[in-house]
This record gives structure tokens, sequence and C-alpha cells, in this order.
């Protein structure tokens, strides 16, 4: 079978753009709706994702005043997606800084098993002093030291997804014996950030264990994915950056002993649809029009780490910010601003306008031929091999997509036609069921 | 109107007798099988429960050669739950001393919110070294140490809870202002146990927070309850000693200030019915008839912390088991148990038997009027307010109590005929919304 694109559809209240809420169309309740995420994911479903995406962190980001703030717990939100779906794959984010092994595998688990096998897990660590304030901490932990936690974290976790072993339920009515003692496999780890002793209380889920997603593009995020990610979402400005990610994270993958088949890499796109080019730019342009600048400027303020006034709305950024390394908070997405706006020579209103869509994801906008282009040479010329697509505007650029853009995908043959037989996740993404390493061994 | 029952559904797997998986109608799968947990949901939705209830503790219990071992996560069950039903309560049990304030209380909002102001939690305080060992401790906390831990976790979480006021959202589009600052209050907690700063990333939930619901009865489990309360789970084995536990709680509530009648106290029974008196002894026996001994050996000497051999199992407990005091596991158990051995002189043998069924939990075992009968008679002489409903056998002991005791309650007024209008589980239990702390006293 030829080659065909991973689609996931990163759902946020009203939309990835951070005026959508003040359209018309939108309904700023949305982000604790419940019937608003099963539309969206049956959306999803109807232009035959792979997945659901859904973004966190443990802390209640800036101000509301500004836009929707707060929302469903993700993994909560997406069990009662998985009893509204059928197909389509789940994946949630959780942080490794800021949970228990135990708690977050068996929730992750758990959720395999009731979606029969659709559970991913977006392994974040977490930037930002707001959520280590929440968890008993007075500063952000360093960047390398999340890093080392969340390594130890996987290999944690992966020990209890392990701890029963496929047929460790033997079921004998007549004998009386549920379960084999021998093929339980309790950890008994003992590390630098967790002792965790006991085996996990939920039997090895469909998938083994769930898809493992990864998201941070820093050097030290880069060996986090080599060594563990079997899917990456990514923020890329330019086909030239995204092809440089590509092949740097697939090659790293493959010394790392793994096949570079087994990670997929998605870009996140923020696909902005008109009949025309020149309806696409007046949807474009309608939102801009809805950003409050002043909000703008003191998001950057703060990813900057520059005191409150420092940025004017028609200057360019100062020459002066600091090194990507002296950030200890969400790095990559740090150097992709400034290089976004140096590269482009951007006001700080020009580079708020252009942020303000996907937060440093690339906009595609135009007709739905035109998206289809981008997407095809992104995915063709090795950029990409899929996406995770953000509408500007919830449910309406959703719907767009899928009923302008995923025919003409289907018809180049890039995308499936229907899902077919149910399959798991990582089925889906094209990923063997793994091994049990408590077994793999004895082969 | 008259006072009425409150009916909770304590779900379990293929039942709360210990080898009911052992059965021929039994699917010992059934743990991990949501339609089984749907099937379950909808019997007691249509015998007009209050509520479903799940136990948890983060730890796998004994062996798996025993029993069906491992379960879905509860706040993950109920989720999925919560969209296969329309009117019944969804109480899951979570632990205060293995998990973030922060965390439980974004996804019990979040539960809240998802079925519409259904939502409980079952606080406990997880007894057990085997627990502790699976988050970096070396041993149990002592029993003391896991209520005030408790406490305080229980004052952070309503903080977090209260910390979007109702009307924090105002949805301004034309000016483009979502929230109104003012009204997010951060809980600046510094505590002996937590330091959490920020709000709660999920706005209030329709019960402002989850029923609260507790079922420890040691002296500090009676405290606890007491102070924060609002539904008690508890082990009851005669009518005099439920009156005694029934008055006793209801004085210290009003002691600590609050309402009596917004306390209700279920005791937790295992009803075992048959259309004869016969019949229903015939089904007691057939259970009993599965109990592996040894087993239960063993789950006593862990209990009585014995070496193992120490009992037999045609005599009675010895004389020199340890004191309540010196346990610092599951202290209301261990006394319940052992004045239950040496009230009725039982052997090893019997008192396995006795507690094969509901683990401590009285067995009304008769004919659907005998039972319903047994329910009366605690309910109207101050010992219940309602009951957690534990049949021994899964599905089928939940459709026979439905089918054939709830009809006689509603005949008796006793039960509700049917559900009415949707309303929150806080309403079903006879409770005001709770007003926000950060507005209550400005008012």
């Amino acid at each position: 079978m030829p080659r065909q694109l991973h689609l996931s559809a990163f759902l946020m209240n009203t939309g990835h753009h951070e005026a959508s809420w003040r359209l018309a169309e939108s309904d700023p309740f949305a982000h604790v709706d419940l019937a608003h995420y099963v539309h969206l994911a049956r959306i999803a479903e109807r232009g035959t994702f792979d997945s659901l995406f859904l973004a966190d962190g443990p802390q209640l980001w800036g101000t509301v005043s500004q836009r929707p703030a707060g929302a469903l717990e993700p993994l909560t939100l997406l069990t009662a997606l998985a009893t509204a779906t059928e197909h389509i794959g789940l994946i949630a984010t959780a942080s490794t800084s800021y949970n228990s092994p135990y708690n977050l595998a068996r929730k992750v688990a758990s959720l395999d098993i009731i979606s029969g096998g659709r559970a991913g897990w977006n392994i974040v660590t977490t930037a930002g002093a707001e959520a280590a304030r929440n968890f008993g901490l007075a500063a952000e932990p360093a960047h390398a030291e999340r890093y080392a936690r969340a390594a130890e974290f996987l290999d944690v976790a992966l020990k209890l997804w392990d701890s029963w072993e496929d047929d460790a339920i033997v079921a004998d009515k007549a004998s009386g014996v549920w379960g084999d003692d021998t093929k339980i496999h309790p950890p008994r780890h003992q590390g630098t950030y967790f002792s965790v002793e006991g085996a996990l209380n939920v039997p090895r889920s469909p998938q083994g264990y769930p898809l493992l997603v990864q998201a941070g593009s820093s050097e030290d995020g880069k060996a986090f994915a080599a060594r563990y990610a079997e899917a990456v979402f990514t923020a890329q400005q330019t086909l030239k950056d995204a092809q440089d990610f590509y092949a740097d994270l697939k090659s790293r993958v493959v010394q790392a002993g793994r096949d570079p088949e087994h990670l997929k890499v998605l870009p996140g796109i923020v696909p902005v649809i008109g009949s025309t080019e020149t309806e696409a730019r007046a949807a474009e342009q309608e939102l801009e029009d809805h950003i409050v600048h002043e909000h703008g400027v003191a998001n950057l303020e703060r990813l900057f780490q520059l005191p409150a006034g420092t940025l004017k709305l028609d200057t360019e950024l100062p020459a002066d910010l600091p090194s990507e390394d002296s950030i200890e908070g969400a790095k990559s997405r740090y150097t992709l601003v400034v290089e976004l706006a140096r590269r482009e020579r951007l006001t700080v209103r020009q580079l708020i306008g252009r942020l303000g869509g996907g937060r440093g994801h690339l906009t595609f906008a135009g007709t739905p031929e035109q998206v289809a282009d981008a997407i095809e040479r992104w995915f063709t010329l090795g950029a990409a091999d899929g996406f995770n697509i953000m509408p500007a505007v919830l449910p309406s650029g959703l719907d767009l997509f899928v009923d302008h853009v995923v025919p003409i995908l289907r018809a180049r043959g890039l995308l499936r036609e229907e899902y077919g037989p149910r399959r798991t996740l990582r089925e889906r993404y094209g990923l063997p069921r793994p091994a049990n390493q408590y077994t793999a061994t004895l082969v």
C-alpha cells in the first residue's frame, strides 16, 4: 500500500486562534461543553482522521479576561469521547513532572481498555513556574532535570504496563484459579525520582501500552523522542526547517537502534480555508481584527522574560533578547518565535498577528486545493508523515477541512477512504504491538 | 414529602462474594469489560438508585490466583458510565494519601461537568504498605498522619473548587473580555502537606463541588466525616451497632455545627434473594461451596498481622490478637471482623464463609419481602438513611434486587417511583448547593 497521511485533530474550545471565541458563530462556553467535543470528534471521524489530540498543563494559563481559560481534564474528556466514537485514536497530554507513574499509567491503561486500544499519551515535562507552584515547588525544575525525570517516568510506566503478561488471566473456574501469579511482574523500581514496588492494578491493555507521543523540539526533547516516541508533534514555520527537523529526528531514531518508520513526524498546521484565496485572506483578517494587542504584548514579554512595557507594537523585537540556553521554560517555542520575527523582520504587532492563529504553528491559508497542495508538498518532500490539524475556528474550520480538503487528499490517494475494520491507534500509525519486556527475553 | 431511602449500587466485577467469578453465569473478564458496567449502571438506573459506587486502592490486592484482580480506574470508568446514563450519581473512590489535590480536584470537577452534576468522591486515606511502596514510601504512613493529610487535602480541594466564582465568565465578545479576573481566587495555600498557589483550570462545576463521601469508621474517620462528609458508607453487623453508629455520627455532625440531615448514613448490605427462604439459603450455600479456604486463611492472617500458619480452619480465633490501637491499617475493619468472630463464636472456616460475601458487610438473605422488611426496619429504626447495595453476584443479584425488592419498597412509599426531572447528585441526597467560600462572606 502506498504511504498515506496520518491526520490528527488538535481540539481546543472555539479554535486555535486566540480571538476565535469572539466570532458570532462561536460559543464562549464551548470549553466545558461535552456536546461540543462530541460534535468535533464525529467530524474528525467523518474525515477518517487517525486521532484526536488534546493539550494540557496543570495550571490556569494567563488571565481569564483574555480568552477562554480552563478546560476539561484531557483523560476525562477523551474517556467520554471514547464512548461517542468507534475508530478514532485519543491522544491526551499529561505531565511527567506533576504526576505519579502509578496513577498515570493506570488511568491511561484504563482508557486504552475502555476505547478498545485507541489511547495515546502526549508526554510533556511542563514548562513554567505556575505549574510548579501548584505542586509544592517554589520554582520550575531545570529543563534538563525535567527531562531526566521524564525518562525515568517512562521506564517505570513501561514496566507497569508490562507487569501483567498478556495471558496472566487463566480464569479456571473448576480449580478456582483466576490468575497465574508467575505472570505478574512487580517493577520493584528504585530510582532517582521514583520508587515503585508493585504491579499495576490493571491488566495489560489492547495496545500493550498507549501510543507514545512527544512534542518538545529542544535538544533534550529530541533525544527523548528518539528513544521513546512513536509520534512527534512539532511546530515548523518553513518547508526547509521541517525537512531538517524530519531528517534529524529520523537519523536519531536510527542511532537509537529503532526503525525510523516507527516514529511519525506530525507538524501542526492551522488551515484557514476559503472558496477563493480572497475569501481565505478575509477569514484570516477577520480573526486578526479581533485580537486584543495588549494581551499579545504581555504574552510575548512573558515568553522573552522581559519587564512589562518593554515591547512596542510597531517596532521590531529588541536585538538583545536572552539566548535559548538561558531559558528554562519552553525552549523550542522560544527559539521558533524569535527566528520567525527576525527572519521576516516582523513588528511586534505583525508577530502577534502571526502567532494569534496557532501560537507558532504554520498557517496554510487558501482554497481547499491550495491547502491540499501544501500538505502534499510537505508530505512528499520529506517534511512530514502527517499533520496535527489545528483549525483556527471550531467547529467550522474542522468541518471545512473535512468537507473540502479531505476529498481532495482521498482523490490523490493520500488518505484512506474509510476506516475499515476496527484497529488500535498503534495499528493505524503502522506500528507493531510491543512485546512484553518480561517475556520478550525468554523467546 | 415523607423520608425516602437513598440507594447506591456498589459495583464490583462479578459481585461482592469472593467466589462469585466461579459461578457458571459469571464472566471472569468482567472487571475490564465496559459493556458489563454499562449493563449494571442501566439496571441501577431502572431501580431509580441515587448513585453508583466504586471502591479503589492504588495497588494490586493480594494474589491474582485467588480471584479477579485489577480494575478500570474508577474516575475513568465512571466518566464512561456518565455518557451511558442520565440520572444516576457517580461516586468514585480516590485516595488523599496518593494523589495531588490539584490533579484530583480537576479530574473530579471535570466529571461533575461532563455528567451534569452527578459526581461524588469517596474520600479514603488508603491503608497498607503495598500502596505506600507504589508511591516512593518505604512504609505506610501512620493512621493519624494519613487523616491529618486528608483534612488538609480537603481544605485545599475546597479552595480549588471555589477558585472560580460561579459568574466568573462574562463572555463579552464586543469588548473582547472573556472572564472577570477579580472573580478568580488562587488558593495561595501553604500548609504542612501541600503548597498550592494557583486557581484550578476548570470552572466551578454544577454541584459547586462533588458530593463528599467517606467510609472509615475509626475515631479519626468519624471526626473527619463529621467535619466534611455528606454521605458515609459504613459496615455494621447488627441493628444495635448500626443505631449506635448512626446516633453517634449525627451528634458529631451537630457538634461540628452542621445540619444532621446534611450527612446521610448508608450501611453496606449484601442481599441474597430467593423466591423462598430455602432458595436464598441454597444460593448462599452455593457461593460458600466455591470458596477456596486457604486464601481466606491467608487474608485473615494478613489482617490480624499474624505469621502464616497461625490460624486453624476449625478452631476459633486466638485470644491474644493485637488491639485496634496497634493497627495502623484498616482499623475499623479489623475491629468489626474480630467482634463478629467473638460475638458469634465462629470458627475460622465459618468466619471466612461470613466474610466471603461482603468482606464484613451484613448479608440480608431471604425472600424479596424479607429483604425489604430488613431494609425498612433499619431505615425506620434510626440505623440508616439508605444503603449501599452490594450484590453477591453481578449482574444477576442487582437484577433480582431491582425486579423484586424495589417494587416492594416503592409500594411502601420508601423509594421514588421515577427520577422525574434531571437533578444533581447533591439534590438527590437532599443537600443544598454549597455557597462559594470566597463570596459567601461578602453577602
